[in-house]
């Protein structure tokens, strides 16, 4: 049983349903009924130290991560961040850890406009924990259900970075400085594509936040759709610093199963296409398949032949 | 540095301003503006096994008091509840474990009819972050700042039983087992007065639930609303289990300062005791004391001499 199934196998059942929960557990955040036309869209997601990031990433990195995740679940709903809780565990009152941490999350939550509005801290394991709200015209929240065949999927960014930064940091190889800034500060502090979430509203037919690989996260895609899809692996964007320090092929693999690049995958049904391309800026996406009806993800080579990818994405079970 | 002010210094200042933000960090729930006449009332909290529960707490018991803790924070505010978000970090995917702490989460979900809206599971040392959404009818929150010279002060139920729960299961004393049940059933499976705050809306002048124990957290509503108080020990609702377990001096001391029977602390202006009267169950609440100028909490023994309690309520750090 993956983490995906543990809340839908022991908690979405039976719980009470209200009339004003539009989207429950299942998507990147749920859709409530809000103020003035609008939909709450809420998320949470914890880090754990040793799971989610090294044990010796700087305490403002931590904090940025930390809100960063959150705002990516809101930008693969479309949403508009408002407010945060924060709960915090740590094991001990380190006055200079806090200020770092507090530091990491102010700079991108003044950047995101997202109010911190409570929190709780409690000793222990260090364990951050952050609840984000935000607000979506209603009807409008991209969710993951709605992707049909003929849709093209698309991708923001590029892909495999913090998979090449998780690899530097934890030394499996060695990287000249520049490149290793880079890689590593894509694992650390990533870059939520609210604003592009946001541009996708009444576009995108489908969307969801590249977390745990991007085979991993189309899977639920494809999943909560009922479709398939092909993947063109030779569409996959690969930035310069990942080009340059692996093998193309390596490279591939990276964009296609390492996690934590918080991008999002998306798909648009080919009448969108004129819209998508007025709506986001060249360069800042990239067409890598097709959604296909059936079931299965099916991964082509430069020949147009099926492959297997090296591994699945991240599992925290 | 208590828990309290490290939210406070670090993270409350310098955050953006919404003005959808009625109130934000500082008292038991955050308050937003929400839809239909209605806000928003927000809260979190985190249990770590060790510190919020003993080790061998029963999974079920879990569940049920990390909802219990929230919705007794929305009972402080008068909210009722909406929504839930649950962040469960565990070991390992125990399945008898998760089956028993689903179905403690889900028999007060049940009763609160609250739904759960999302979660995320994550590996590590068991933390359970819970956050809830209530709702409110605009302006009518009951807060920690309203408290005037003159106001009395109550409380609901008992105080001190959770505090012997606890004392009982680290075996520093031995009780006859129909008071151990009734005990460990206080500390384990707290009772949120949510029908009580929201009888209170218009009527209390400030409004708190007592976790941290009385001491400490009506110290809260004294600094909050800048006043003073005085508490009448003989006054101190004690249950027959506490009295028959303890000589009186050390029941009214746990009373005073044993945190976790999540009752509710508040206090109602003079021309209010009516509508308080026919607002609140005859039993269901006492007075224990009276609202000063000043800023000093004053506790007096039955022959009204000023006493220092034994200790201070549990702070986290």
């Amino acid at each position: 049983m993956t983490e995906f199934d543990v809340i839908a196998h022991y908690f979405s059942q039976n719980f009470p349903k209200r009339t004003d929960v539009i989207l429950g557990i299942g998507d990147d955040a749920a859709l409530c009924t809000g103020p003035n036309g609008m939909q709450i869209v809420v998320c949470i997601d914890t880090l754990v130290e040793g799971i989610h990031f090294p044990v010796k990433t700087a305490p403002a990195d931590i904090g940025y991560k930390a809100l960063a995740v959150n705002l990516s679940d809101l930008a693969a709903m479309g949403a508009t961040p408002a407010w945060m809780t924060l709960a915090l565990t740590c094991p001990e009152m380190n006055e200079t850890w806090l200020k770092g941490f507090s530091q990491g999350l102010l700079e991108l939550a003044k950047k995101a406009q997202v109010s911190l509005i409570g929190g709780d801290t409690t000793r222990g394991p260090l364990t951050i924990t952050i609840q984000i709200t935000g607000l979506v015209p209603e009807g409008q929240a991209l969710q993951r259900s709605g992707a049909q065949p003929g849709d093209g999927i698309y991708v923001t960014g590029t892909l495999g970075d913090a998979g090449l930064g998780l690899a530097s940091i934890q030394q499996q190889l060695k990287l000249p400085v520049l490149i290793q800034e880079i890689v590593e500060s894509r694992l650390n502090r990533p870059t939520p594509r609210l604003e592009i979430g946001q541009a996708l509203r009444g576009i995108a037919s489908s969307a969801i936040d590249i977390s745990d690989g991007l085979i991993a996260d189309l899977g639920h895609i494809l999943k909560a759709s009922g479709v398939g899809a092909t993947l063109q692996r030779e569409n996959l964007p690969l930035s310069i610093a990942l080009s340059e320090s692996l093998p193309l092929a390596q490279a591939q693999d990276l964009a296609l199963s390492a996690g934590d690049d918080y991008e999002l995958c998306f798909t648009v049904p080919p009448q969108q296409d004129l819209a998508l391309q007025k709506r986001l800026k060249t360069g800042s996406y990239t067409r890598i398949g097709t959604i296909k009806t059936g079931n299965a993800l099916h991964c082509l080579d430069e020949k147009g032949q099926i492959f297997v990818p090296q591994k699945k994405g991240y599992q925290h079970f």
